[in-house]
């Protein structure tokens, strides 16, 4: 019975805003949480920060650490806060700028995220996938070759495949752990090839996650995105997601089943994903159907409750199995 | 005999590199500090956001707060980080930036230095000597007007009056506050244009200082300052703070009696400052002489451990009056 107390791990992997938004209601649970965090990220604040210093893009991280922190102090809210006056400063994060200062002041970007842990009493673990900036590339099915995350989408051409530079860039070995002892491990939400393949390009991370027994879960999104999904049903997603591990390894598929409105779904060539379930049979992954839509503030997102209650459920069917 | 346990009350005004080598052995006493800091600063980092955002500059404030910080923490440690590689965010300092975000957040700079001191666990108490950003100006003496701090030394004439602007900027009231009931009131080390004398252009301020009836002490510069103070004597400083004031005030005047080394003393026109005892009578200041030299990292610096024991000195011996 004691045993059965402990808090049960799970592992979420990906990158971009969609993620965050669940972690934020993760936290509030009993739960051991891992956040695994892509390091492709070449746009924006942290697009700059890494052009000028050598590190891991902070972006990505900072929202995952944001969205862990049970802090309400000021710092914790400094840490969001963007730089808007005209200059140099403009755009810039508070939360990038003292990851890459602090990374750079200790020469390891894991004791930088740890610091900040601590200060912004962060619940769980946040990680980056590999702690070598990685550059991403795309070979489109015309043959041509896109490089960097923030290209990939513009070119708006069909992706034959997507890989890291470098592409033996390895895993922190705390990710590898994470997943080892996990009992859930979640994909998403976010850009499939974006936020959540970079993670799994990562050999050790793929390795890990074919490897380890717990339950993979897949949060399909619920539009598709120009230039990098469009028209994917959700059993396409899934299969990218499986081709490039070179495995089948995804169990379960959260599926929203509920319509968008057609005014929420833009820019022009968006469209709501279409559910596959022969495709889905067919690679042998079970879709959990579901309201999983929160359009309360005018955006597409997904209902991060709905889905924590649904990843929950999953552990707690492992454990009594 | 439970009242002679109180804290005595030093109010410590300046600005500048050398106002912090001080603080940073004040902590390590039984005292109650205020650290009054000048808000003219145009140059540096500092200057470039102060350009970019309406703030107070945080330079000074920085170092003065990293100084009283009693943390050992990577985030005290990074508070100093100034950003080496090329590109923007070249010269910035961790520091100055989160002041400034903290300030346009909370649209308070007071709030924001009462952040960082929680964070940084500082004794005692750091206020801006107004929370409006101040230009300095020079009237020469040959009739020119010479605009802005950074600008003011670079010219290399002799300074007929300083000036800020605005000139009826207010002080804090916390600082009013402070001086009011401190037992010891001392000036520098510093810059007598640039780091002393903008404090005292604040027209509140200065009007607490003659009002109240602690000791006031000037710590005297150990050398002269290219377009600032050359040729000037110990009383030359005196009688700058005096006219400027329109008042007599400095009850004492710390000045070195020690010989600094030739080779120390640099750049060309740079020379010790002379003593004139008989300026110093004439304008009823006791001087305290002694060694306060310390050229340990072969700069010359006013030795802290032995500026502080005298001023110690003096609220004990004001204490038993």
């Amino acid at each position: 019975m004691v045993n059965d107390m402990r808090k049960r791990r799970i592992v979420i992997i990906g990158g971009g805003t969609g993620l965050p938004v669940i972690l934020r209601v993760l936290r509030k649970h009993y739960l051991d949480i891992t956040a695994v965090i892509t390091v492709g990220d070449d746009g924006g604040s942290s697009g700059k920060i890494r052009k000028q210093i050598d590190v891991i893009p902070p972006g990505d991280i900072r929202n995952a650490l944001s969205a862990l922190s049970e802090s309400e102090s000021s710092i914790a809210r400094v840490f969001q806060y963007r730089f808007q006056n005209e200059g140099e400063l403009k755009g810039h994060v508070v939360g990038n700028l003292l990851l890459a200062a602090l990374a750079d002041m200790h020469g390891d970007a894991l004791e930088a995220i740890a610091d900040l842990s601590n200060i912004l009493n962060v619940k769980g673990v946040v990680l980056p996938a590999t702690t070598i900036p990685l550059q991403l590339q795309a070979k489109m099915t015309d043959g041509s070759v896109v490089v960097g995350e923030s290209n990939i989408p513009k070119v708006r051409k069909p992706i034959e495949q997507l890989e890291i530079v470098p592409d033996d860039a390895r895993a922190s070995q705390r990710v590898v752990d994470a997943i080892k002892e996990a009992d859930l491990i979640a994909f998403g939400p976010g850009s499939l090839y974006t936020s959540i393949l970079p993670n799994l390009l990562v050999h050790d991370i793929a390795q890990a996650v074919i490897s380890s027994k717990a339950q993979k879960v897949y949060v399909c999104n619920i539009l598709t995105q120009l230039g990098e999904t469009e028209g994917f049903s959700d059993a396409d997603h899934v299969r990218i997601l499986h081709e490039h591990v070179g495995e089948k390894f995804i169990d379960h598929v959260l599926v929203n089943e509920k319509t968008v409105a057609p005014a929420l779904i833009f820019p022009e060539g968006v469209t709501q994903v279409d559910s596959n379930i022969k495709g889905m049979e067919d690679q042998e992954v079970a879709p959990i159907f579901d309201d999983y839509l929160d359009t309360s503030d005018g955006f597409v997102r997904h209902d991060a409750e709905r889905v924590v209650e649904r990843l929950i459920a999953l552990i707690d069917k492992s454990r009594h199995s």
